[in-house]
């Protein structure tokens, strides 16, 4: 079965000549991959953890780009099925294809800046690279001061926790705040769906539910239904320093490693000297029965960073109200200062990301095993090392490279000094208890081992 | 605890004199009633089954129409908590607010017509009383293909076939269907939530969530936070007219005699002759678990009324698509036949009504002994006779002068031939058995007797 | 030739009933001013200045209301060929046939309050009646600062003194300010034509052009082409009203008797006590040459009312800038004054109008008798006398009654001390002298005598 | 004096890099073409024909790019005081000096595609150049029907003929239809005033004033206050190029050599072979006392070119009506043509341009030597000649670089076959006749010699 679509947004008026480069692009060596997202754009109603699964499912799907004289034409072959009603597909899966189109090949084929652009070294050209994507995906708008709120969480959990996120979206949309998350299911979706109401309630008619992905995990976690931007960062790393400039507050939900792997990323930047005049809520938060996770948590920061380290985070156990409250009283703060520092409302320039944050990290035994975690040094040298360490683990449970690094050579050697060791024992054993390491209903084998280096 | 509110829409913008007679009347007799409504309205977050357990809890809660220049304001005391957020009444509730002073106190001040106007007898009186409430509310609009869904069922179901309602009102979102019910909680809040979502999909941002009411059961089905549009007609029969002239297509989920009271409304309607080319699809509809209900509804019109009946509806059991798939096709019908026979988009004024229909129902002993329900006259009068039979249960079963008919008297008496009888029997066991005659989880004590005529 | 033309705004929504009352009220006795109105908002290219040739001219047109189940239609026979624009009415002009049909028929057939409204006299059921109208034509709205500048002078005026109108306009529209005007062409067209260009090279997109009228002068004055929003008012003193309390600024452009008129109604209003806090700005302007007539006027009030009189006034001699600066800064003042004093922002209701000037002036012997100008009484009781004697005079001069009155029994003649009899004698030969009196090239024979009372 | 100016449109959102870029290209070797495009566009009250004058007399003027974290600022420094209203530059100044900083720095800093991009030679790198730069300036738009009209003719006309456009133009908005000229005053303003007046009359709030330019004559016509998009393309040739594939229809109004050489440039498109399927009306109109410069030329191209070519135009004198329905009516074969080619409505990608048209003429001697009219080739070949003729006299007349030539050389030689040589010896005389060859009252010395050939 054959559907064409025309192009909304962007890409609904291109030259000739885009349209040429966009066709051959979209035909060549990044085709594995665009096929692969459009197939999880289209198939956005269903939950799967597989991006393998829904491939062999749909391996007859494929999607060509046309060119007609007025721009683009998208060709698609046996998409599933429920991405159509009456015979037409969706108009929020449509926005979505197009942004795929957009993000995966348009942005690969026309680099922004000629490559000897004056005064730009690496970690610049990153961030005008994300500033640029953001932009192209209707993401950054002038006009709007600042409300947005960022939130985190893993996208497979309980009724009990799904509904508390829902609530506090509820709370955020009620105080006419918008909301940005990973954008798929579970804690992402739970305050979208949850400030659509709050909205909702206060006429509010112009909300934006930002979406912000990558191509590794966005089979995994599609975008849900109430998206109204998407954008596809190139990797992880970049959506995280994305998240970082545009969102206005943070809300952190409970998760397992990779919560912990973006907790740091944020306690990085925000215990950044650089950053001290950056006001950036951050609210870690759940309802009753994860206080004991977040005592976990605190106590852990504490001791390994220092007691120091938790002025830079609220916890907030069961109270959808108060958090809501703590994002909308930083909004003022964050507005007077983006006055007074003159930087954008909706992208924050001045906000300092080391260099070091913002490579892409390979899950390997030798990365591993160079780092040592340490209080005798810099504070910040100990946060990127915990973020790593943690997004180490993400990668040894769920990710392609990680396992395979782990099955050949074993677990991950996690190093560090005593103390540290021992509460990043109680940590881990408590992520695994509660379940939040891995997806499914078996016993977790471990995949990193904890070694004392005093 | 005082709040002030400034008025939104018609209110807005009225003369000093419009002002003085609004605040004499809303001072007046009418006070009461004024002063329920927007109490109910405040309290549309929480879900009670009892007015006078609402205006118990908030007895020292009070509101007055005050005079400003530049029209007028509400002041409000001791209004419910929740109708707040930081500090301020929720828009939604806000607007409520000023539909329920236009509804009961504008409306009530400003008579529309000169008493002689002519060629008005009762009858039109009344429908064009209907068609002005309608219009004030903003609910009626040129300019709108015809797209209204009316969906019926009961405040107080349980969860899954509240989930039922809300997929298929999903699916209708997803065609772009817009939404009206009687406002409240259950059925009628299931079918907005699910639209919007559909809605949402489909990147429609003006659809129209109506909720029509009226003072006795607005305070048990406060207006949910979908509604968009909120008017409160006189009475039940003028809020049952105000649906048929509305709606273009009808959909009834499963409820007591109080949805078989609006399913004879509707049938009345349809099998009168005068309505021939009246295109209104009619579909009955609930999950799996309410075939049986269905059958049961089914059979009893079959052996009543006639095989024939059975033309004038559709079940559907367990099919949400199929649902919405039957109203949008009708939409076509609708619209063809609007435009052929040059009537309103917005406003069925062709549709025929009988004058019995519109006449207010008390439920006495003295009414009911007078009705007998026999099959030699014509369908009309027997269809018009059950609606009332199933008015005159509900009334019985929970409305307070119907209660104190039947604790003073005894049982209501129905009247009939000895089959109809039968299959009433049968039907009105199935309603009890099913839990379907109360809230609430006492046995029921019926409020009535079936006595055969022949 | 027939043409039908569906309605828009206000009458676009109506009942069966109400059609039922338009359509009687549209054929029975006021069908003839109907006819006469609707002709003249068709002609508004051409420009005429005797209603009597134009329907010669058109003798065979004719206008009916049509019922239609949706609402109404006009159907309309001969109408004038300049109206259309490949075959169908020009927009404007169907939204202005509409305005006639709401505010000639539809206000006629509806009294908007019962006729013991608490609280009424009759000069606040004028001021109401007044609101009624204006609200119902969509001149009144919420949430729109001060910023009308009613502009008033000549409907036949030279070439450059309309260039200089619509320069003033130019720089009104460049300020953001919106343009109230008497509605026809001359120096109620000038205003409006460059405040067109002001407010596009602002980019403002919502500015509003109201044109206010009375049956007696559309046909020599019909709305020109930049009006967006026209109201008819009842008559003459209803229609100054209007403009008094919609306006918070006001400029007047050079005239005859008419103008002289309007600034006495003005001045009245300002000079009042009960007036004492509002800021009304009133600018009397022109290019160089009418310099001398404003002295005349200057001089003529100062001597007649004394020299307190001139400082409600300013006169602004060839300088379009300042009378828009003028205009600009009392905006800021006017909505001080609202806002402190509560009063709408649309609609000045705390202005105290003497209900004297509320009464429609006959212009006959008797009644100008009976006033003598004389400064020995109250300032306001010589000023509304003024008013009234300039009425008297423009009667005279062009108006059908006045002049039969005139032929009959000889000029009016004009009572008052001998002082301002000189001073009245110096101007009223002043306006002789520059062709002010009267349209066409003739000499003039005065319609007035002064008359010294001492 | 300084003033600062805020971004609008896509000047609005910037990142850091491109702000650096933008810096640095502004206050580089472009510098002066920048502050000499910004100044013109200052300057729009004033008319002027001599850049240089306008330089001299605001000597100080200077203007720069300011980075601020959120974008760029405008720092300028004695702007012209017609600029400005109450100390703020007008809005639509504004708008122009980001649509010079856009066109002249931005373009000019960011090339689209890499060198190297596939399948494009140097004409349809042309074509998609001046597609982006459209693109870029908001000129092309998704959407909207085919409904351009470009109108063309002298910046510098007498009353008459100014008026005559301005009916044109308002004939043209009565009929929804919108206007692209080359933006500045005479016949560019005429027809975009007029229709202001066309589309208020019809209640159109959307409608579009595009102006085109180029950099050499953006000062001696600035962009006029109706301009709603303004785009400065690179030079005369990309101008023409752009009219020619975002014009749905054509008009021509009275003009010298350079509105011949428009004419011809478009007899060229229209006589190509290629070009036979598509529809654009050629109009050529001006009032009553333009019809002998009509027969003129008409008789001219029919000599010249052959009787076959004056299918291509429609002349028509005095009938501004006439015009407008050409125009409308021939929009509906354009949007028809549209569709079956698959074209866009808002871009002609399909319209074949020969390579040699898209080229910059140098006006030498040496060019024009090679140049021989006559007709025994193609007829594209003598048109495509006919063009760069007229083109050089309109250099020796008043471009710098051909006056040069002429004052160093003398005349330009015109070669051509006998008869073709008389005819133009018959129009150019009947320009210098009509005093269309130059502005300023002088007498005419000919910058051109007709050499015959055989």
């Amino acid at each position: 079965m054959i559907t064409y679509v025309n192009p909304t947004g962007l890409m609904s008026m291109l030259s000739q000549a885009e349209v040429d480069m966009l066709r051959s692009a979209a035909s060549g060596k990044i085709y594995d991959l665009y096929r692969r997202c459009s197939l999880a754009v289209l198939n956005c109603g269903s939950v799967t953890d597989s991006a393998e699964d829904l491939l062999k499912q749909f391996h007859n799907f494929g999607i060509n780009v046309i060119r007609r004289e007025r721009g683009v034409k998208l060709e698609i072959f046996n998409a599933p099925e429920s991405a159509f009603v009456d015979g037409e597909i969706i108009q929020a899966i449509q926005d979505h294809l197009f942004s795929v189109l957009r993000d995966i090949v348009f942005m690969h084929s026309f680099p922004a800046l000629p490559p000897s652009a004056p005064g730009m070294d690496e970690s610049t050209g990153i961030t005008n690279l994300i500033f640029r994507s953001l932009r192209n995906a209707g993401v950054l708008s002038t006009g709007i001061e600042p409300n947005l709120v960022v939130c985190w969480g893993g996208h497979s959990i309980g009724e009990s926790e799904y509904r508390y996120t829902e609530e506090v979206g509820r709370q955020l949309g009620l105080r006419h705040l918008d909301i940005c998350t990973g954008c798929g299911p579970g804690a992402m979706e739970g305050p979208m769906k949850g400030a659509t109401f709050g909205h909702l309630l206060q006429r509010d008619r112009n909300y934006r539910f930002i979406g912000l992905t990558e191509p590794s995990i966005i089979a995994a976690e599609p975008p849900n239904p109430f998206v109204t931007e998407l954008c596809i960062l190139p990797d992880m790393e970049k959506r995280l320093e994305a998240f970082a400039r545009i969102g206005h507050a943070m809300v952190i939900f409970p998760g397992g490693p990779g919560t912990a792997e973006e907790l740091f990323f944020l306690l990085g930047l925000k215990m950044d000297e650089r950053n001290a005049g950056q006001p950036m809520p951050l609210v870690l938060t759940g309802p009753e029965e994860c206080r004991g996770y977040f005592e976990a948590i605190d106590r852990f920061i504490r001791a390994a960073v220092g007691d120091r380290a938790s002025q830079y985070y609220e916890i907030v156990v069961n109270d959808p109200k108060r958090v809501a409250d703590i994002c909308a009283e930083g909004m003022k703060r964050v507005t007077q200062q983006r006055i007074s520092s003159g930087d954008s409302f909706s992208f924050n320039w001045t906000l300092h990301i080391d260099p070091e944050m913002q490579k892409p990290l390979e899950a390997t035994h030798q990365v591993l095993d160079n780092i040592v975690l340490k209080r005798d040094g810099h504070d910040s040298e100990l946060i990127v090392n915990l973020r790593k360490v943690f997004s180490g683990i993400v990668a040894g449970n769920v990710k392609n490279q990680g396992r395979e690094e782990v099955a050949k050579y074993g677990p991950f050697k996690i190093h560090g000094e005593r103390q540290i060791m021992a509460e990043m024992d109680n940590l881990l054993r408590s992520f695994v208890a509660s379940g939040r390491m891995k997806l499914g209903g078996e016993e977790y084998t471990p995949c990193y081992e904890l070694v004392e280096t005093d």
